[in-house]
């Protein structure tokens, strides 16, 4: 009940003001692509509202809000109606042919499988989930198993009901990461580990950098809050216009359009997780603001893939926010807002100390060098669990042979090993490689950026205006309208390769840790 | 974009477990019902959202939104498929009957305006509410007239095509308080006038009953909200584990269903707006929370109607909240946190400066006494304007002429007399009654529940378990099975009547300015 004392109308939408008038057939795709959006804006709030602000007893209830919304968009999407829409649609420019085309694209994806498999994947997925859940609170792997080979089952089957060319994983990967192949992530990730595993070597034998205790001297959670949310204003352009942040047990970014957008971060005595957490999530978030006003309310405005996605979060938060110039620049505030953390030091000890390297069991916990041991390895075991050359019973050993391989670690038990993420359960396979692309894309858009002496020299100073405006052009504001190995090769000249982050770990690391 | 390291899948929610086996028509039925009071609950949280947490620059996309999910369920709700699911439905039980009836009357009244019409009503009272807002803001009715003479016609017009017996007033309070009559209003309205100006005449020449600089004594902002909310919980039995509270311009209740409720509130140097503001939406919120779980997402989970409504806010605001029995028990509270506001006071003196009788200019800041006076007006006033006997250009005369008449006072300009209310540039002719029909229904109800000794104990000792429960089995929990009309004779024995409320004012009133 809300009465007209108490709430203002909702102000009305501008009408669209189109340059050209708009082709009849156009028009009525318009509408519908903008109901599916608008349905798909309205359960991201109720999933944000949900991990933000929900009281507990509503869980059930959103639950059923938001599988109603997610139906009802599917059907609105899938519809005969919206495929006679499609078939009939006669694109009149350069926008509205990016926008049939990726529309058309994501609905013969989404015809493709039967409901009837839907439903079954999700019911699977539901019970998966929760035996993780369990399994995971007791370090119980086998009681996980038999949904991990279920899931196994399913994601086959799905790759055969989507098609593909050279391997099933590939349909897989295309959700998350469209055109990408096994083969191309099996090439990269070669090269990567070939040339990262003896920096990390090297790394080990030099011993500490800096007095790492530092990382959790006392830091007040609202001045936590506070500097990472003034910092991802001044310096990356997150501004309360257009943007709120708030708390969550697992930080994320979530947008309800580019005007309205949400990051949330917690608070830890380990304080950089909030900071460079924050600041992870704003990198996610100026990607969904630079989207191109034009694409709004169509499937083209979003990011265009997770890899790319990550790709800035990952620049944010390593390659700009754990750079020197950074600290040079923020370390003053720092020493205002949390005097108790930078006593002692200048901006040269907390650089290195935020750069720790300590290879570790957790992959959420790793740092720039050792993070991508952790997604090599669950690629390489979700592939063979998808080929069927490692049995899911064998699963666990081949976890801890590799991570002993990779890292010299042996997890003490599944919770911490094989059962710490929560994708599988999800039948979220063919996921982890993005983030690993990410942070190979990430600096071969910064060198690419820097070929721009204005972007060179913002960077060397801290001052991000012109790396903001370059990546708006070349990579933010195309959406979904390029693929992500058409941006790559047009915004860095070349497709992704390992190069350049092989590079930057050497000349950072090597710095940090004085290996020359 | 949302990761899933980022946020944890929605629940699932619970399975429907009918005790008995569910007809066919019944289930088909109740899955459309409960997709339509889905989409409503997410349009319900969006524009929460908007009044207390959303950026600014979001506000044109979030109309857009919200125009989207209204019309997607007005769709879903009038389609000729959920007209045939009515029409076949099989009710086996007096639930389903209910949910039937209910939904066959809200299907009927939603298919007899043609879509044209709406559309042309929407567009017109869209523009009068801009009309409206420019028009308060320089105090210039002129600017506004045509826009309410537009609203007057389509009134009359929307009064035509829905039909009515006696008054074309009756076709449009239906949409507020079903059943209700132009006839009865004017009769209960005319008792009431009579029996309340004499006693106002007494009040006012008794002069000051207590010191009201009081009510603006300084009082922390934090600790306003934090007394209301914990007041809130502790009398009322509002609690975080299903309700929030947060600020907004103008405080109101909303809710996504019984287990997730929210109320806004205002922080203001006059401090009784915070804490008896948050009382009312608590009282608009307990009811909420009281409709039965059978209801869940079908049209019958709501209050009755708004005047139903607005007993329960005004019962808990004024009858509860402004009582001597309630400050005596929460005086020692309020000075622990607001020993500013209570220095050189006790309980007596407090409920005496919150219970001053003022006459005012504007409504919404009226006290018990006086408020239906602006209500009265209003309602004589719109009554003219439909039947014609009025014409909208002497409306500000007639309204300074009833200001004067009731409350002997004259407006300095429109903007503080016939533009300060929202509701007729809204479109919400037939609106204003159920303010004061939930003022006299408050108090018919608690004079009821006091019948049952261990109710009358509770309110005489501030504990209010006993009244929740008494309220919750005779009003609550029935949703809008029950017509206003059904539940006010079934939980009181009688029709609604002026009796109880001015016999109250008299008791209260007369004790307070010592009249005898």
């Amino acid at each position: 009940m809300t009465t007209p004392d108490q709430t203002a109308p909702a102000p009305t939408a501008p009408a669209a003001s189109p340059t050209t008038p708009v082709h009849p057939s156009m028009e009525a795709l318009g509408r519908r692509l903008g109901q599916v959006s608008d349905l798909r804006a309205a359960a991201s709030l109720l999933s944000w509202e949900q991990e933000t602000f929900m009281p507990e007893e509503a869980a059930p209830v959103r639950g059923q809000q938001l599988a109603t919304l997610a139906g009802l968009s599917h059907e609105l999407f899938t519809a005969p109606e919206t495929g006679g829409l499609l078939a009939q649609a006669q694109p009149q420019t350069p926008t509205e042919e990016a926008v049939v085309c990726v529309a058309r694209r994501d609905h013969a994806k989404a015809t493709r499988l039967p409901t009837a498999f839907v439903e079954e994947q999700t019911r699977a997925q539901n019970e998966a989930h929760h035996a993780w859940i369990d399994a995971r609170r007791h370090s119980d792997f086998g009681a996980f198993a038999p949904h991990l080979e279920r899931m196994m089952d399913l994601a086959r089957r799905q790759a055969d009901l989507m098609g593909f060319d050279e391997h099933p994983y590939d349909a897989l990967i295309d959700d998350y990461e469209p055109g990408m192949r096994a083969s191309q992530v099996q090439a990269v990730f070669a090269d990567l580990r070939d040339r990262t595993l003896p920096l990390l070597d090297r790394i080990r034998a030099a011993g500490d950098a800096a007095d790492y205790g530092v990382l959790t001297r006392p830091f007040p959670a609202q001045a936590q809050k506070d500097f990472a949310w003034r910092v991802a204003g001044e310096a990356f352009g997150l501004q309360g216009s257009f943007a709120r942040q708030d708390e969550s047990a697992h930080p994320f970014q979530s947008n309800f359009s580019r005007s309205d957008i949400r990051i949330t971060t917690r608070v830890e005595p380990y304080w950089p997780a909030c900071l460079f957490g924050t600041w992870h999530e704003t990198g996610h978030a100026m990607y969904e603001r630079g989207v191109h006003e034009r694409w709004a309310r169509t499937p083209v405005s979003a990011g265009a893939s997770l890899g790319v996605h990550e790709s800035q979060s990952r620049m944010f938060e390593n390659l700009l926010a754990r750079s020197l110039p950074f600290w040079e620049r923020y370390f003053p505030q720092l020493q205002e807002v949390a005097p108790a953390v930078t006593e002692g030091l200048d901006a040269g000890a907390l650089y290195r100390a935020v750069n720790r390297v300590n290879p570790s069991l957790i992959r959420v916990e790793a740092d720039e060098v050792t993070y991508n041991f952790h997604v090599m390895l669950r690629f390489e075991l979700e592939l063979a669990l998808l080929e069927g050359t490692l049995a899911v019973r064998d699963l666990p050993d081949a976890w801890n042979a590799k991570m002993q391989a990779y890292l010299g670690l042996t997890p003490p038990d599944d919770a911490r090993g094989v059962l710490q993420d929560i994708h599988w359960s999800a039948g979220l396979i063919g996921y982890f490689p993005t983030y690993t692309l990410g942070n190979l894309l990430s600096v071969q858009l910064l060198e690419a950026a820097q070929r721009d002496p204005a972007v060179a020299q913002g960077v060397a100073s801290a001052e991000y205006g012109p790396l903001r405006e370059w990546l708006v052009e070349h990579v933010h504001q195309h959406g979904r309208s390029l693929t992500p190995a058409e941006l790559t090769v047009q915004a860095t000249g070349q497709p992704l390769g390992a190069d350049p982050y092989v590079a930057y770990l050497h000349r950072k690391y090597g710095g940090i840790y004085r290996l020359d």
